[in-house]
């Protein structure tokens, strides 16, 4: 068998997964090579990027300037533009694996793309799964790829899954580092700032996953993704408090016995795990010592003073589109946070109100899910004006 | 396909394994019929397995009383007597599977017998992957059987590495307890009685096993055992000690993952693992609450005042032979320190003694082996001597 190098597009390699995504293509040597790279708007950076690994082509989704034009001549790229050169790269058809490391709804049609053109799909975009994971699921399936998970936790339970049958599977336990604000309580949650929100403990992340940690709704999404992606009921996913995050995930087979997926906080090692699978590649990231680790221990999660958690539970017992108004109320409730126009106490009251005043539809297909989205949206907007006015 | 129960033959049935063996037996219902059973000298205890589980036929190595004989005709089970009876049942042409949990060098040639016989092989019995783990090995490719480890740690390790390719391997991480005598110091450690020894804080096991556990020469026998089952070297097989008997071994891969396998520590797990292999039975044995277990940490085993672990690597430095007088020189030493004639203190200076005397051959035939070890066993029984003097 004559092997070359495994082709990969990153969507998205300016943010966090994508750049972390790219150190790990840069430590594998030659066994992988970069066909396709898009920004949303860092054209500086994603510049330096083609510069460096000469992608076939590029796609820029916000603003395309001189300089980055240049770029891509010099380096031979095509360079796409918009959402639609978004979508177009996702399905180009000189990758064989699509690593999807966009933030937010907008990456579910490159996603269906990427699968409509037969590509395996590396997956790191909660809220594509979260909103449309039933349309992705059935989707991969006829068309035959494969969803790899990149998340830590869903990468942990995909391993630990590994050569064992569905049937023997009990229940999966998916840990949380718990955020920055474990440890306060109710009246100090309240009063909390965006930047304690962002000094998360164990994992550097963009803005947005952080905050969405700090309030566990990230552990919710995660629970929604893995229904998903395993094929299990909410009540076969139960979360923990794992506070060191060297613990990624669990799962609890039928017999009683758990398997664990432990490694030291880096996001390099899902990322190099699912651009290498099924092989197992040797890396030179951070190495987890056990002993220097210390005591680990594993809590129950407060949903009295993290009740966002409890949110996810509820969307996906509602069904259908809820869990889609629960993503997109947060990507809106989070900005309004972190741009300071609402309090970290806001949160969860404005995605309560928003989801249960949700009457939720199939989620059958893109234009159901984009409905609710955009509903959603609008409500949450007003329940955010309600609380500045 | 028909379903037709698993005939299983328990090789050592009235001992700690053989007795949870048929405790999982029970359990599983019909998924498992008991074709053979065999005990050395407790005749009593085997005589009620006969009458309950019907054997096609049973072994009785030490002694046969009319009862036993009885008991037989009353079922319709064939009466096998002494070792040569043992090894017949152990090739037993009506089985799947054997359970050999017999304890001692004695296990050797009934493994042999059944790994000839074409039967895949459930293995608790250390001594004899200890001291003919490569002749094992070798038989049980050529005859193309498998071998299922039944010991929790390798019990781990395997379930562990399922899915896995060897090549993604880097290392094993075996767990101890520590045993009953963890925090004691040197002087303390010499002074300690035989009822102390027995007291083992997590694990109930036979008493040979259990001395073994507290002076960590079990756990030595366990990395020998690994060797062979796992084809790793010594470099590639580590030991920690985890107080609470919950994390039952790692996995360390070359990417820089552990896999870990948790459970309460309870044998009836790994046994049915064993037994339902390669499927995972539901079991309503004791679960691991994950919460309530506490903190899970990791120490360095401390070989100052733990000795004998290290004893074990050298005998795979030394290699072939010397595991096996490693092996029988311990049965020898831990019989005397349990009927009181040596000290708890004694045991590693006769064992380092009897290891440092002998010139290892190759461990190529069970002739060499059973050389090796009754010179041990002798050698072992001089420096017995020499301190009871």
């Amino acid at each position: 068998m004559l092997t070359r190098p495994k082709r990969l597009t990153v969507l998205g390699s300016t943010g966090s997964i994508g750049r972390s995504t790219l150190d790990v293509v840069r430590s594998l040597g030659g066994a992988i090579e970069i066909v396709g790279l898009s920004a949303r708007s860092r054209t500086a950076e994603i510049g330096l990027q083609i510069r460096e690994f000469k992608p076939r082509a590029a796609a820029v989704v916000e603003e395309v300037d001189g300089d980055i034009e240049a770029i891509c001549r010099s380096t031979g790229t095509r360079l796409l533009r918009g959402h639609r050169g978004l979508v177009e790269l996702a399905a180009f058809e000189e990758s064989d694996l699509v690593v999807n490391a966009l933030v937010g709804a907008a990456g579910i049609d490159p996603t269906l793309a990427a699968i409509g053109a037969g590509k395996d799909v590396a997956i790191a975009n909660k809220e594509c799964l979260v909103a449309a994971g039933g349309l992705i699921l059935r989707e991969s399936e006829r068309a035959g790829v494969r969803l790899i998970p990149v998340d830590s936790e869903h990468s942990a339970v995909f391993q630990c899954m590994r050569g064992e049958d569905r049937t023997g599977v009990k229940r999966i336990v998916l840990t949380a580092s718990g955020g920055p604000l474990m440890d306060l309580d109710r009246g100090a949650l309240a009063r909390v700032t965006v930047s304690e929100v962002l000094k998360h403990p164990t994992w550097r992340m963009g803005p947005k996953v952080t905050v969405d940690s700090a309030t566990l709704l990230n552990k919710g999404f995660e629970v929604i993704e893995a229904h998903w992606l395993f094929g299990l009921e909410a009540d076969q996913i139960d979360v923990v408090i794992e506070r060191k995050s060297v613990v990624h995930s669990l799962v609890e087979f039928v017999d009683g016995s758990l398997s664990a997926l432990l490694s030291a906080p880096d996001m390099r090692l899902p990322i190099q795990y699912a651009l290498t699978f099924p092989e197992r590649r040797a890396a030179a990231f951070s190495r987890l010592d056990l002993i220097a680790t210390g005591a680990i221990s594993f809590e129950r999660p407060d949903l009295e003073r993290f009740p966002c958690l409890s949110l996810a539970y509820r969307a996906l017992e509602m069904g259908g589109t809820a869990a889609a108004v629960l993503s997109a109320a947060d990507e809106v409730a989070v900005a309004a946070f972190l741009e300071g126009s609402i309090e970290y106490g806001d949160i969860y009251p404005i995605l309560s109100e928003v989801l249960s005043a949700h009457v939720p539809a199939e989620a059958s297909g893109l234009e159901a899910i984009n409905r609710a989205d955009a509903w959603a949206r609008s409500a949450a907007g007003e329940a955010i004006e309600a609380r500045t006015r």
